[in-house]
């Protein structure tokens, strides 16, 4: 039977700043797992709006159903993403050639094109997004509500120190 | 002045199962806001091992950097990020390119390849991951172990709820 020495040493002279540190390598881990399994629900989430998207198809739609219907640049949703042009321009293809997104013109500046979701697009997209929140409420319902207000609270938090 | 007669009307009517949704709501509203944060910090992450990598090779370099240096293989990285084949074989050949990655033969099917950092890939990439999380230590350095340790127990419990 193996024991964990480095532990029970650290438990032996644990000190608040010790206990700091490591509540704050747990919270990392947790994130970390929490990022991995939002990437993993991606393709997940593509699939239902098209069997044919990945992950990569799924974080431009998003972007681009994000918009109000009058239309978004292909270079605004590069810079959110953090994707090069050339990446984001071989994505915003695909999704044309799915007919999920279309290009129209820019009342701004006639010689720009601006993306938006097709008709179909938004269907899907929108039942997509409806079925995922009505799948995250049901289970966050068996929460307290001492510990939904927590949570809620850290997170706020959380966003406000990165930032 | 304008006043917001919806909010006014929910305060007025309300029960702990309103109560609940909105807090869950607010709590969408967060990890959202979280998300979009790790995604734009991936492109600032990914320039800093190097300044042609973009916020999709960073996802594949951090996949790729989990192994144990014995390699992996395409087909795993491809699943484990949600992403086609052919998105993930372009993002090799990049990172291929600025010599961050290899291929090395498979011990274990000799048609088979598998990718590893480079000596460079992972001097940058480990420095990288250093220095996040130096970052990001700071950060929860002024944290009270209360808060910390109620975020961690919130976040284990999310993920186990997700799962």
């Amino acid at each position: 039977m193996s024991v964990n020495n480095s532990e029970a040493l650290e438990d032996c002279v644990d000190e608040p700043g010790e206990r700091s540190e490591r509540l704050v390598a747990s919270i990392e881990q947790e994130l970390s797992a929490l990022f991995r399994r939002s990437r993993s629900a991606s393709l997940r989430l593509a699939r239902r709006v098209h069997p044919e998207m990945d992950a990569a198809g799924y974080a431009l739609i998003s972007q681009i159903g994000l918009g109000t219907g009058a239309g978004v640049r292909a270079s605004d949703v590069a810079q959110v993403l953090g994707l090069d042009k050339s990446t984001v321009s071989r994505g915003i293809t695909q999704l044309e050639n799915l007919g999920l997104i279309e290009r129209i013109g820019d009342p701004d500046d006639g010689r720009a094109r601006l993306l938006r979701l097709t008709t179909v697009g938004a269907e899907r997209y929108d039942a997509m997004r409806a079925q995922r929140q009505t799948e995250f409420r049901a289970i966050l319902a068996t929460w307290s509500p001492t510990d939904l207000s927590d949570l809620g609270r850290l997170l706020a938090r959380l966003n406000a120190d990165l930032g």
